[in-house]
């Protein structure tokens, strides 16, 4: 019998796909390079030629029953091992191989770690402006996402608001940082704080809550900074990764999950993971993905274009008179719009070929997000047509 | 808060991984030479040259940055076409690329195709033998298994006991042919009056049953039979395939669900996949997996290997006095233990070096599997190690 509740999900569409859809089908129209299309999140530099000749080598010089051979259920203990060690390289942490858990991307991530630390009815907490895709995730697990109030000041955490919405039903809160939309790099200040807070609220429920840290664009800081990393401040913590951006890689689908190992039940939490796996199907991502991204887990592709580009849009948005804060990293930039229905404003933007993200899905109206992970050519000609855009429909 | 049924999962283990893990421990002391494996269904032939040099001519070739891009959400058009029309050539199907949803292997494709058609509380029958991890595929949905006991004469089905089985709260039925564990291929009699019986509980009940039909094992079958195609016999299928064995890549986790075109809203099937997919964080297959299988889909490694152990295998037992059925396909062989309790049998087949895998988690007691994707020349050997046991042991 056919599951009704999955059917009614059909009428739902993604807006930024809706988007993007149109943009390559307008391009088919006008030529794709005339169309500005800042609708979709998908890495405008090429994966570094050591990837790609760390795999050209495998396939070369492996013995093709080994390379292709199941991985063990919890992901290749040598592939754990180097993930583990780097991040220890980085960010003095003390990770061991079981620690960590391959996944497929920050999707697989996510889904395992929200079903590690929530069970059904469980709350749990995200920030606006928040990536569209966290209510699928949460709702696959039964839980529900409780998400609090943008500081539009700064994008960093709106406390008030956050100290408001904890309660004892609370297993767990997410953020995402750098973040998907506003381009905000959560600073050490912010994570000292949330983590008092956590700390606070843990003692005062008699519970853990958990911070999932969903941190695809960790590599994507700008101006020379580097995001400090979350499971520093807060030991229960699950960091939830993929090399989709830093190395330019979302259709491999593979990322990981890495348990501070002074979290609750954090020996417990990658063998869970495996639990969790049969369930879904996840399994493992691919072992020769797994293998690959091993082999340069400390390259990043040349990540440089997006701050060129995000500078470039940052000088002429202010110039046009629009209201938006500097991104601190990522490959987006998430501007006030000129009225106050955003949904309107980017709709009218279409006119001038501007493809332009209404910011609603993102839990924030009023705003719009701009995925600049394009050609900076691009970028720059687009600049003239949101001129034109912005003084021929509202005057500036 | 560390979710509490996932943590109780924690204490089963598989029997087979334990076994695998044993055998790979034993050999580690003895050389594995001497370790007669026989746990784990990992094949044993290479991928087609075809497979390997596809994937190098795309990452010598093809721009790295359209390469690796997002896969669409339900998968890459033309591999889902490729898919298709492969799969209308073989079985006179009429699937267009709108009925294809690539999936991480058999398990990403059951898990899925168990979402469409059951909802939580729903019963999914299958039959005895099965492979273990239906129970966690069934659970995970919500939904829960009922198991029909084996027809041991020859491992078709026992359709006294499964029309007794049927009720109202029947949601789908699923079935493996060519079946792991016992090899048995379902014959067209078989499929026929699987068919005639799920029509008239359709009717009966009023509502859809819909047979789900994991075949990853299709293209082993032995004698130069094929396996006739469950979906040609009854239209209310989903077929879930993985590429592991037919092509040896288990590790890249690669496969579909294939919906019959006239089953009860077919065309809605693959986007509710879609949906299915954002909330437990599968998305796609690795979009480089896709294109490689795309570009050898009517292949296969050299599967003759099987067939060669197969009845090397099946002689020796015979030879030997044991009740085992002859496989028509698959790499196992199911033959009834010399003593009423299997484990025990293993166990003390463990002494000569022999890893066979007790029957009870695969819902029959009193039987063993051996997976011989090995060697042929360590099969041989094998055949004297186990005529030792069976002399020594049980005076044969």
């Amino acid at each position: 019998m056919i599951n009704e509740a999955y059917k009614a999900m059909l009428g739902g569409k993604s807006v930024i796909r809706e988007l993007s859809e149109y943009a390559t089908a307008r391009g088919a129209e006008i030529g794709y390079e005339n169309v500005f299309d800042y609708s979709l999140g998908n890495p405008s530099v090429p994966c570094p030629q050591d990837y790609t000749d760390a795999v050209i080598d495998m396939y070369k010089t492996a013995e093709p029953v080994a390379l292709h051979g199941y991985s063990p259920s919890l992901g290749i203990s040598s592939v754990r091992k180097a993930i583990a060690e780097s991040l220890n390289r980085r960010f003095d942490m003390d990770y061991t191989a079981d620690y960590i858990f391959p996944t497929t991307g920050a999707a697989g991530a996510l889904t395992h770690a929200l079903r590690v630390v929530t069970k059904p009815g469980d709350e749990v907490i995200t920030f606006a402006p928040y990536f569209p895709e966290y209510q699928p995730y949460v709702n696959g697990t039964g839980a529900h996402l409780t998400v609090v109030p943008a500081d539009t000041e700064n994008f960093q955490i709106n406390f008030d608001a956050f100290e408001k919405a904890l309660n004892p039903g609370t297993a767990a809160v997410l953020i995402n940082t750098p973040n998907n939309p506003s381009g905000a790099v959560y600073s050490a200040e912010t994570l000292t704080r949330l983590a008092e807070v956590l700390n606070a609220k843990q003692t005062e429920y008699g519970h853990d809550i958990f911070l999932i840290a969903d941190e695809p664009y960790r590599e994507i800081v700008f101006d020379g900074g580097e995001q400090p990393y979350p499971s520093k401040f807060y030991d229960n913590t699950l960091s939830c990764y993929s090399y989709s951006k830093s190395l330019s890689l979302p259709g491999e689908r593979i990322g990981y999950v890495a348990v501070n190992p002074r979290a609750t039940d954090a020996k417990l939490i990658v063998p869970m993971c495996g639990q969790i796996s049969r369930g879904t199907g996840h399994n493992c991502p691919s072992s020769t993905a797994q293998l690959a991204v091993a082999k340069v887990v400390d390259e990043t592709s040349d990540l440089s274009v997006y701050e060129t580009n995000m500078n470039l849009l940052y000088d002429a948005l202010t110039r046009l008179g629009f209201d938006v804060v500097r991104p601190g990293g990522t490959f987006y930039i998430f501007p006030k719009a000129l009225e106050e229905d955003a949904n309107a404003f980017c709709m009218k933007a279409k006119d001038y070929d501007l493809i332009l993200v209404p910011s609603d899905s993102f839990g924030v109206p009023g705003y719009f997000r701009m995925a600049y992970c394009i050609d900076t050519e691009k970028v720059e000609r687009s600049i003239a047509a949101l001129e034109k855009f912005v003084h021929e429909v509202y005057g500036r």
